[in-house]
């Protein structure tokens, strides 16, 4: 029997090619059993016709579902579904279950308890997205990003997109990483000193998970990155607050196993650490043996004055435990960072990653190398430093004409402004209004260890365009008044 | 002053197109502050002359390099480096460090002490590839993958490219799943109860770390996977091994909290669970109140007969938590696989996962989405199962003729057999030996608990070449001699 013509249609606004669509209707239809083996396919002339489309279209359409052995071609015959076309098993579907287990009860609510920063999923659908850390279209180089994912795809690269890496990284990535990337951070590192991970987050996870515990302490920064909270919390171990000034985290009176710190760009204040600081920081570790874990974010983005290295590279003690992203700068869906430690952390830092995920993507790992080695990574930072430059002094002009108060705003550059609102102002309330107005800020409850203050807030510019900022800035002033 | 043409060279055998070599030789160079801002790049016909390249290469690789703002052009004065060429901030890099902290004390080597299956990273260069688990390049539809990876990369799919999806999934993918794959396992579901992860041995990290923890027991099967054992014993419960039989695990004394299960193809023996057994499981959960992760891997691999619905289909009081991937039939490198369980458990695995490593990188997730829209996936499945079933015939009678013991083999189908030496023969000391006659196998130790036999040992047919079969197996049967 035949399948009639009247079986297929075209879905307006559908995605993909023409060829594309004819081949999810065959295929879905033929997985679904609604297609038997042995039926006989539409004439390729009778479908073009009823979906008013070249014929040529669903000739390729055709051949290109007999090499995937969905159809066979039986010359001036015609087309008919194959006797080994992929069949999909066809069971009964279980009743709606019940929930005999109190999930939220057995896992104790551990991780959904956390504070997060609020944040709309359709950001990019308001016009004034005061947004931090989602990538901007206009600065993305798309197009080489994609020339180097599909070189990354070729025949010649198929062991590093398909294989089981064990436990290992992608040798042409680590090699940009220690050539290219660490020196630039003052950092002299060997390939046993290294470890890939999923983006900056999952490296901090993986320190925490092991330098924390039941009984440990660890320093965390107040206010600070929320994520870091949730992580040291999910080891068992105390996060213990420690409040920062202008000049970042304080390194007196630290009681801590392990202290994390953001010392290029503290998370939120934007304070650069000084270099006096710093050394202190690593006296203090030394003295009292703690451990630093160092996140390193942003340090690409310093365009007012020349960045600072890293303070890993001050570290002569092996002390500090060092964590950086390539998410933040190309684009944060890439899920790509690193750690850098002595080599019996490492060790232990990658058999922990293999139990926890194996590896990260071999495909993404492989582009990220090419997009690095052929300096398109180099030339988005620099795109991308030049238009947050000039972003940011729009922004501080604005901010400045509306009588904001900036509570920190970094000496090197970075992506936002720390703001302060006067004392009684619910910055949460504040953002939920703004979005009816089509702003977007960030609240800056979340970043305050236990009953912060509620009248901070964190304006980003990674996102917004330029020519918006102004009248984004006088839409928050007027609701603040 | 100009750059002179001797600072460029091809180097034989650089992977990249000659357009992308010079573009790599003129960023490196800028990057590494040798070649300054205002140098005057050599003429492009001085460097295709050099270079013995044509022209037309040159000019191409320049334009490219000014439209990312390494050059300028001056018109018929040439090519100059940029004033505002990306430029790498340099530092003296720091002396080799010490290791004042002994890191291996401080984590209490907890991971890397972890038993593993012993696999040398170059397998593929081996003639009688026995090892489970890697990618067949004359399997895999390598073409269709890089057509859906390119769509997937294209400008309407910016937002899933890019984005920093907070804790969601890429829709298309979870449709997909919810719509086409879990279906096929019996398995219904809502958006709510599914998550995705980095690959079933993430999906079953995030199990543990949810379910267990000190004080708590988790049931594992013996012989096993040894990474669940891996993953039981990092959160701090204790892993029960139950002794398996020919019909996998048996749901008898099980005092556990946790039962972790593989009733598809019990690994590493290849067992199926009757039906009746799996009841009886589900019963002995109900009655005892333990919850149950099922790991189905590889239910696509049945080839001699009907695939049975999985465990989480007969699961009326919720108490099953179900592990799926796609790594294994697509290839291993991919790292996506997903959890399936009550909106109470997702809930909190979506917010572990956040913590952990955010999400799987979207533009992977968009691919899979595509692939299987495409009917790709089944096209590849049903390919794979035609040669693993060919594979699988042809290596029976080499081990029947060679007088092997076939120790487990599975009745639907999988990917490998598990075999048993004479008592006494040590299986990791036969896979050194056989490597010298270019024969890899896995020795079964480490499928075992504490001290468990050594004369186990798997055979895997998803890797090697047909005619490879017979004489790899001829050669193990010699060494066995």
């Amino acid at each position: 029997m035949a399948i009639p013509v009247e079986a297929f249609y075209l879905t307006p606004g559908a995605s993909g090619s023409l060829q594309q669509q004819i081949r999810a209707m065959v295929t879905q239809g033929i997985l679904a059993g609604r297609f038997r083996p042995g039926q006989r396919m539409p004439s390729s002339r009778g479908l073009a016709g009823h979906l008013g489309i070249s014929r040529i279209t669903v000739t390729l359409a055709y051949a290109d579902l007999v090499s995937g052995d969905y159809l066979t071609s039986a010359g001036r015959s015609g087309y008919f579904v194959s006797e080994t076309a992929p069949l999909a098993p066809q069971f009964p579907v279980s009743a709606p279950q019940g929930e005999a287990v109190d999930f939220r009860a057995l896992t104790g609510g551990r991780f959904s308890g956390a504070a997060r920063v609020a944040r709309p999923e359709d950001w990019d659908s308001y016009p004034y997205p005061f947004i931090y850390g989602q990538a901007d279209p206009t600065l993305f180089d798309h197009q080489n990003w994609r020339q180097c994912a599909l070189r990354a795809l070729g025949k010649r690269d198929f062991a590093a997109l398909t294989s089981d890496y064990y436990e290992r990284d992608d040798p042409l990535l680590v090699e940009q990483l220690l050539r290219t990337i660490l020196p630039r951070r003052g950092i002299a590192a060997r390939e046993e000193e290294v470890l890939l991970t999923l983006g900056a987050q999952n490296a901090l996870w993986i320190a925490a998970t092991l330098l924390l515990g039941p009984g440990r302490r660890a320093g965390v920064e107040n206010p600070g990155y929320p994520g870091w909270r949730g992580v040291v919390t999910a080891t068992g171990a105390a996060a213990v607050p420690v409040d920062v000034d202008a000049l970042g985290l304080p390194p007196e009176r630290l009681a801590a196993d392990v202290v994390f710190v953001t010392p290029s760009h503290q998370c939120p204040t934007n304070a650069t650490m000084p270099v006096e600081r710093r050394v202190a920081l690593l006296d203090a570790a030394e003295a009292q043996g703690f451990v630093i874990v160092e996140d390193d974010y942003e340090f690409e983005m310093s365009f007012l004055k020349p960045v600072a290295p890293a303070l890993k590279s001050l570290d002569r003690g092996g002390r500090v435990i060092y964590a950086g992203s390539f998410s933040k700068s190309v684009f944060p869906g890439l899920r790509l960072g690193y750690l850098v430690g002595p080599p019996g952390f490492i060790a232990e830092a990658r058999a922990l990653r293999a139990l926890m995920l194996k590896h990260p993507p071999g495909h993404i790992q492989r582009t990220m190398a090419y997009f690095l080695g052929l300096g398109h990574y180099d030339a988005l930072v620099n795109r991308m430093k030049n238009a947050y430059r000039r972003r940011r002094q729009v922004m501080a002009e604005a901010i400045a004409d509306e009588g904001l108060e900036i509570a920190g705003q970094g000496g090197f550059g970075g992506s936002s402004f720390w703001m302060r609102a006067a004392e009684g102002v619910d910055t949460e309330a504040l953002a939920i209004a703004l979005r009816a107005e089509g702003v977007l800020i960030e609240p800056g409850r979340a970043f305050f260890a236990g009953d912060g203050p509620k009248n901070y807030y964190r304006l980003a510019y990674s996102s917004i365009a330029l020519p918006k900022i102004a009248e984004g800035v006088a839409r928050i002033a007027r609701a603040l008044r």
